[in-house]
């Protein structure tokens, strides 16, 4: 039975100041400035080469812009769990990002040094991707001590394995549909295995949202959708193969955000569009096209990945979460089931087929399909066993009927429509609506 | 009389997943990556030379932010549109960004295929600008088939004339101020004027914002101001006349935020500021600006030109578009004529004037001239056929009080204040409103 | 006495119009395009040599991003000041900036002429940031007449200073950590003390968030957390060593909110997270860096500097504002001492103690503690002389009860659950609250 002592005062900022020390420690001990006289191995490819330290950088700029807004927007879209969407969302991709230089550096070690360039600190944010994705699974019904946990856990276990897959199994997977999208879902979905809460089997009255909580989490669809070209483009090999995982990912989902808006319309209530289905299933041709951005799979064969993408996540939403719910146990918050799940094995998948069709000189289809059991098996094992240790009852979880509230780890102000009232009345101090 | 039969769970999904589609397979047959061995002709530039595949992907990022986020919360405005404004306007541009690449490809095979390069996504996402702008003029009195029919005529009609103006005129339009400012508006007056609802000349209670309404739609503004130098400038000549560019729409927006304001307060009650001025008028500076954009037309023109570009329009909003409403029957709920109509114009002559004046080095004055009337003419014409088109009572056209109202096509979730009411009565259910 | 002759209907106006024509007859005399000819010693730098005219332009960009979104919507906090807060931020920043070129420009004519380039329009962006931070200071109690005062008085004392920090002094400042954030902060702090309102001394019912106002303020607070390594890096001189500005600002700000976070939770109620320290505290630490951004101090000296600067700050937020409103009379809207500068002068003892410890080749410590002393000198002395102009009974200054009210100098709709009556009751006109 998990402990409801939600007090964070000394828990939270011990936990955070300790990690934030060691990690300065071990950044004094372990890294310094690239100064381009080294010749690292990097992850996720063949020594990519800049002629100018800042050539990339607009491209991380990009992805930046995803992991912060993108990301933490995305998940605004309850009602009253706003501040933790994009407060936390902030706080764990800033943790995570530093810890990623560390746990990607140490495989990659310069005269015993990490050697920080902008290709490094591209794979650091995406690093924090599989947190925020997995963040999206527990979305509501996790404390921020918890879910520091989860940040170093899971990237360790991302670095382990993005190790293997790049450089042991030399596999594709330049937009990261395994390494990011398949293994930060399946790791999020056996954590939430592990903390499911049968007393939220009926829903919660806060698991929903509002006109304008809707329209802030179009902020962070539009800007995902916007930028992924970047994100699955940014590591490729400079020249045109990065032109071609730019314009693979910049079809894929301009085809997916089609059939992610017809499938929504046809299997909805008279036809109408559905706000959770738009904010997410547009994504997941970005997704699905990751492994194979870079391969030369012609314009339609990314529009086809997309198509295909947008009507499996949309069925998804509409007919696969409240089953995983019912049925397994899984509470998928933001259902990252359909938008990284699915689609990022899809991409594993078309993948193996596009090394198969060789569509590129890397790889071979055996060593794909390693990758993707390697990502699925990571994120299914070190999600559940990164779920036992978030229930431990000291980290100050939330009871069911706290869930997807902010007031429990915030201070949020008074309603408008309380203000109004307090005005009527010439209360004239602040209101702090506290739990 | 239109049909009122608003139901879409057929239409809608039918009409988008067959245009996709055809789209990838005409895809299948025309487009391939470029490889950067060909030498086709490109529009609105002379063969723009780039040294590596990507050096304009960062201006293309910014004209993607101002297609997706500028145009989406700019129409943001109205309080019960919010959803259509920035979901249609996301369904519209990644149609249009495919359609476009397609009808723009077609001017400039190259062995008979069309080779995609960051160039021509540029292009393609300014092809779906002219669709934008249109559907500012009938935001809130269409539905969304409605809508996909006209995003295929007007980048087909666009797509000839953009060739006759570049190609064959060989006039100067390097910001776009007539083939797609100009054009956009007067092609969505045009259908706005086959679509006129006499029920709506009294006004209706949705159009109209609320106080975060006009919050969402600053993020459109400030977006599209911010980055309106590379939407003028990224299809430029590299180099010093790109930079150029950059200068003279950067001097020209700042110069056109201190007129709009002024006149804004000049013209409202007491001297106070609209917010439908702050939101639209202070980027008509970058539509006057943008024929003469890469000339040499001195810091000091670029500032005058933008001076006066907020000056009329901000006396647009307050003076003009309720005569056109009342005279001539044109509803237009954004008013791109003042933000887009009337500065292109201003930019087609300041165009004229300026390469009269020898500012540059291309062109004539009677090719300017002869290209805004091109633009003007195709976009009337093609408007009016548009708009005829669109009125067939088959497309799922709401009915006058449904109009301006997200409902009609979206779920929507219950309002805050209802959620507070149904909590104090200890109703758990999702509320879903129902048109 | 101050004039509470608020209608401004012909002062904005006025004074607006005939700013921005003198200012477009300065740019006519002095202001021509960069040709690539000249070789203006620029400020911030020695000379720095780009290949291609508009390397510079992505972090341009992002700095650009930074001024409008990021400021603008940093104060959209409070509940009813989101039309001021992010339109009067756009106002003061496109009149700033063309100021700032002027300004900045006549220390270093060339041939008698400002050749302006992106490094100069990036500077001139730069000069709005001063204006930006004390606009912080002075929020909801100022009219925007006031505040173009101030723009051109600060941005003008701002350029005598960051002349003689930068090219007589010949200091370290590549992130201006005291040029820009000590002097933006205490220049407002000195116009706030001059314009204290006693009948503001126990607060005031719109000094305070809403739930939705404190998520547009996220917006932001992530634009400015994210882009702020191209702040910092954006001057720097290109290479490895803008890498490490780039590098060393990404740290300290990653560090920086866990220590804010875990500060936030440690001082607050309960344990919670306070919004007004994650809007703020998260960013001293890209304050804090700015000065030794470039230099050599090791990923683990940014991080420390982030630590501590997320620590003043937040520490600052809780305790020390108060005290300085109670105390001695400076009302601090946003808290600018807590953001800028603290962590501004933290900066500025920081680059002294690099300097001493030989961390980068230019300057020696006594010049870099006149430049912080000339700094705050001319904050302090500018503030309150432009404090005293400003003052002047007839700007239009907001009685205090009209304080932090958006409706005092803006057409404001109707609240959304007084629109909800108006539809009960069938009232169809468009309603606007007056004042």
């Amino acid at each position: 039975m998990p402990s409801y002592a939600t007090n964070m005062r000394l828990k939270f900022p011990i936990v955070a100041l300790i990690l934030e020390v060691i990690t300065i420690i071990l950044f004094a001990v372990f890294a310094v400035y690239d100064d381009g006289k080294g010749h690292g191995h990097e992850p996720h490819s063949n020594e990519t080469h800049h002629e100018k330290p800042l050539d990339l950088y607009p491209m991380f700029q990009d992805v930046h812009v995803m992991i912060f807004i993108g990301f933490g927007f995305l998940m605004t879209f309850l009602k009253r769990y706003g501040f933790s969407s994009v407060g936390i969302n902030l706080l764990l991709a800033a943790f995570g990002l530093q810890w990623g230089l560390l746990m990607q550096g140490i495989w990659h070690l310069d005269d015993g040094k990490i050697k920080i360039n902008i290709f490094k600190i591209i794979n650091a944010d995406f690093s924090t991707a599989t947190v925020l994705i997995s963040f999206g699974a527990v979305l509501g019904k996790t404390s921020p001590v918890q879910l520091l946990i989860m940040t170093i856990l899971e990237i360790s276990i991302f670095s382990i394995n993005e190790h293997l897959v790049a450089n042991v199994l030399e596999a594709n997977d330049v937009g990261a549909s395994m390494i990011i999208h398949a293994f930060g879902a399946y790791f999020g979905l056996a954590v939430a295995r592990v903390l499911y809460r049968p007393g939220l089997k009926n829903g919660h009255e806060n698991d929903g949202s509002v006109y304008h909580s809707d329209m802030f989490a179009m902020i962070g669809t539009v800007f995902l959708w916007m930028f992924w070209p970047s994100f699955n483009s940014a590591i490729a090999e400079t020249g045109f193969v990065q032109l071609t995982a730019v314009i693979n990912t910049y079809l894929s989902l301009a085809a997916c955000v089609l059939s992610a808006y017809a499938l929504s319309s046809l299997v909805e209530h008279k036809g109408k569009l559905d706000m959770v289905h738009i904010q997410n299933a547009t994504l997941a041709g970005g997704v699905a096209v990751g492994t194979c951005a870079d391969m030369n799979i012609q314009p339609f064969g990314a529009m086809l990945i997309g198509l295909v993408a947008g009507i499996i996540s949309t069925l998804g939403f509409k007919f696969l979460t409240p089953i995983l719910a019912s049925s397994l146990g899984i509470q998928d918050t933001c259902g990252v089931h359909n938008l990284h799940g699915m689609p990022g094995i899809l991409g594993g998948l078309a993948g193996i087929v596009a090394v198969a069709l060789g569509k590129t000189t890397k790889g071979t289809p055996a060593m794909q399909a390693a990758a993707l059991a390697s990502s699925l098996g990571f994120a299914l094992v070190g999600g559940l066993l990164t779920g036992f240790i978030m229930k431990l009852p000291i980290w100050g979880q939330p009871p069911d009927q706290n869930c997807y509230d902010d007031s429990i780890y915030w201070e949020v102000p008074a309603e408008e429509e309380e203000h109004e009232e307090s005005l009527a009345h010439g209360d004239h101090s602040k209101n702090k609506a506290e739990a």
